[in-house]
């Protein structure tokens, strides 16, 4: 049967010891949403703002976001990434933006925090950058896509829309 | 109308210079949730893990999460916060995880994103002590619940759910 | 006669107490060059690269360097920054990029060395950027242009040009 | 026809991925000057100050920025670096400081950016601990003087002098 | 005769250069003590505290500091961390708590400066949550007890106690 | 009766609120050791080593450490800090070093963490660059020595020797 594997037997936290896994080559993509008001999606897209300059910096805080999820989250190991990019897409449909991140590193464990890491922090990005146009943004169905390598191998998430 | 003030007039990002806005106290509180599968809350409730263990670190990483933000997002403002503090609540009905938190300061500018971030990286937390036994799980509907201080005074949301 | 300050009657370095400083509004702007060649200047102007890409990163990475300078410079105070802006210009006639920054803060302690850490790292960035069309690029130039506030009052600096 | 790396075909800025890159052995040196008075260097050299400790402080710093190259870079990629050196000389002929780094790792990417960062950070605490006494001083030249390793192998800048 | 790695045949600081040091697997572990009043260990044992709690906390600053021994350690090369674990217990003879971690890696150099990081947060961290009942507590016997690995093979210390 | 001020009243770690704690000038000094053996002593007192590149590399980390202490300790306070200074001296006696710090702030929390963590990291720091020729070193005796400011005023430990 499964168990957390952050905890010992005592259910002590710890940094798991991965000494004896594999160096393989991990790949893992992930996904999120910040849901906005129609107006604030026009006013990013149509107008009075540079369009690329809210993007661009949200991208970009989530790249080194990714860089600095071991930091952040206690019990991951630190890892040297190989590659990190990151996506933001208008979406008239949401209305929002669409989010998406990919991380690379060739090692012992897997890189789907960093990807999860990279969307959430380029999501509260955005909601700096607009929330003096709109406080009652929400950001949503932030999930792992995708991930390759590793013992466990590839594996893809059910569509969360 | 209002535009975005983290842009100069020619559209290139900055932090916005506050020295002539008052120093308030100021609140903020913000709430997202983890969602899991009905098998995984079970396990952290009610058996073969120490419940207090994965809330608790989660808690944790949050509080400290909102002391750096100003690290995360490029363009906040760094602030010495008064007061920090995160709940989770396991909730079936979901199922999954509530997470709120609250934060304090007395300064020149809010501390929604203090707050938002600290849920975000709390959920984040929960994620990475459970994925070994769910990875299809999802954060969602992270938000600011309210705020308080500061030229325009108090707020509150309208519910998500 | 003046001394240094950073060192105390043993030569032992420290932080130097500035509790007894008055607490007063300060500015401080900086500048510096990236010398590149003619072509990598026009690459980055006219041509197959996305401009603004470029110039946005760097002073995004020099905006996020100020508020990071006393964890960089061992000496340097803590401070909590009121405002900081970045701007990068293309000139032709170096050939290569004017990189300017102003920094605000009320406190009791100048704001130079953020001001100078802004250029340094947005200098930085420019050259990552441009490193693999460009080897021979050189961080030229790096002075404090003026500041304000604080016992001994404005200062501007002479042109080094 | 070279193009820049650090943007994919959209302009958008990412982390390149290195995964093909093969692993050898690395190394960076860099320079660059602080120029300062006559006055300010004949303070370090002859007298009142202790030499050591504002050369052994920036020295120090120098080699502590090399080790966070990638948190201030927003594309560089993060590196387990081997060894790192920083020498400060005083120079009468500039007036001022020369100051040299070298940078060593075994990797997928080059360390020109880690040697860089060494120099420049070196430069900033040399005027942090000068400017009372010297508020004009220059960071100048800060150009990569070395490299080996890599697919481009070896490289040796042309002087700067 | 031996003599100090970390500086050069000048007494320059260096971060020294392991670039010909063979790939090991290393652990290390360390312990210390945090001693209190009868009374202060009392009131987290018996009492009117939840003791989870601040263990806990202590055992997760414990782990998250090892992470970034390399950033607080001038000298330190940066690592990448197979496995950290930290155990805190309850020891009446003392009075006070006994702090033991373990830390793995596979790499170029040692991991004994990582144990004793976290080994030193976690009496910092338990400190901090008990001062407000015993400001007089003591942090004592911080440690090496073993290490195995790298060229100079396993080693144990004599008890300290 | 004294209760555990970091927990809430469900034993819920929390940074506590100090919105309505004055603000005063507090001060903290703190000490501790490091004991090595006597030929350790001996070599950076007399000799193959440059006793003023160990020394001096501690003291500046520590200064360096006790900025950093809200990020280390969990549920510290972020503070702007006015001084800090760290001292260490030979001791023959011992032998080791006795390390010694103080550090000031004007704020509505006390300062004695941070002057621990100054005299905990530059313990860690002598304990680095010693260790290739004596591992048995101890760091011992790390406490509070005094304390002014705050809502419970001036505190002095009772000597630990």
């Amino acid at each position: 049967m499964k168990s957390l594997t952050h905890l010992d037997e005592n259910g002590r936290p710890r940094m798991v010891n991965v000494s004896d896994k594999a160096v393989t080559r991990r790949t893992a993509t992930a996904e999120g949403r910040l849901l906005c008001s129609e107006q604030t999606l026009a006013l990013v897209r149509q107008g009075r703002t540079p369009k690329g300059a809210v993007i661009h910096t949200a991208e970009l805080a989530g790249i080194v976001a990714a860089k600095r999820t071991h930091e952040l989250i206690p019990l991951c190991h630190s890892l040297a990434l190989s590659g990190v990019s990151v996506t933001i897409e208008l979406r008239d449909e949401l209305p929002g933006f669409l989010v998406q991140s990919e991380v690379r590193s060739t090692g012992q464990t897997g890189v789907e925090m960093e990807a999860l890491t990279a969307v959430s922090i380029a999501c509260l990005t955005l909601f700096d950058m607009l929330k003096a146009i709109d406080r009652a943004m929400v950001i949503d169905q932030v999930a792992v896509v995708s991930k390759t390598g590793g013992a466990s191998g590839a594996w893809a998430g059910t569509a969360h829309d």
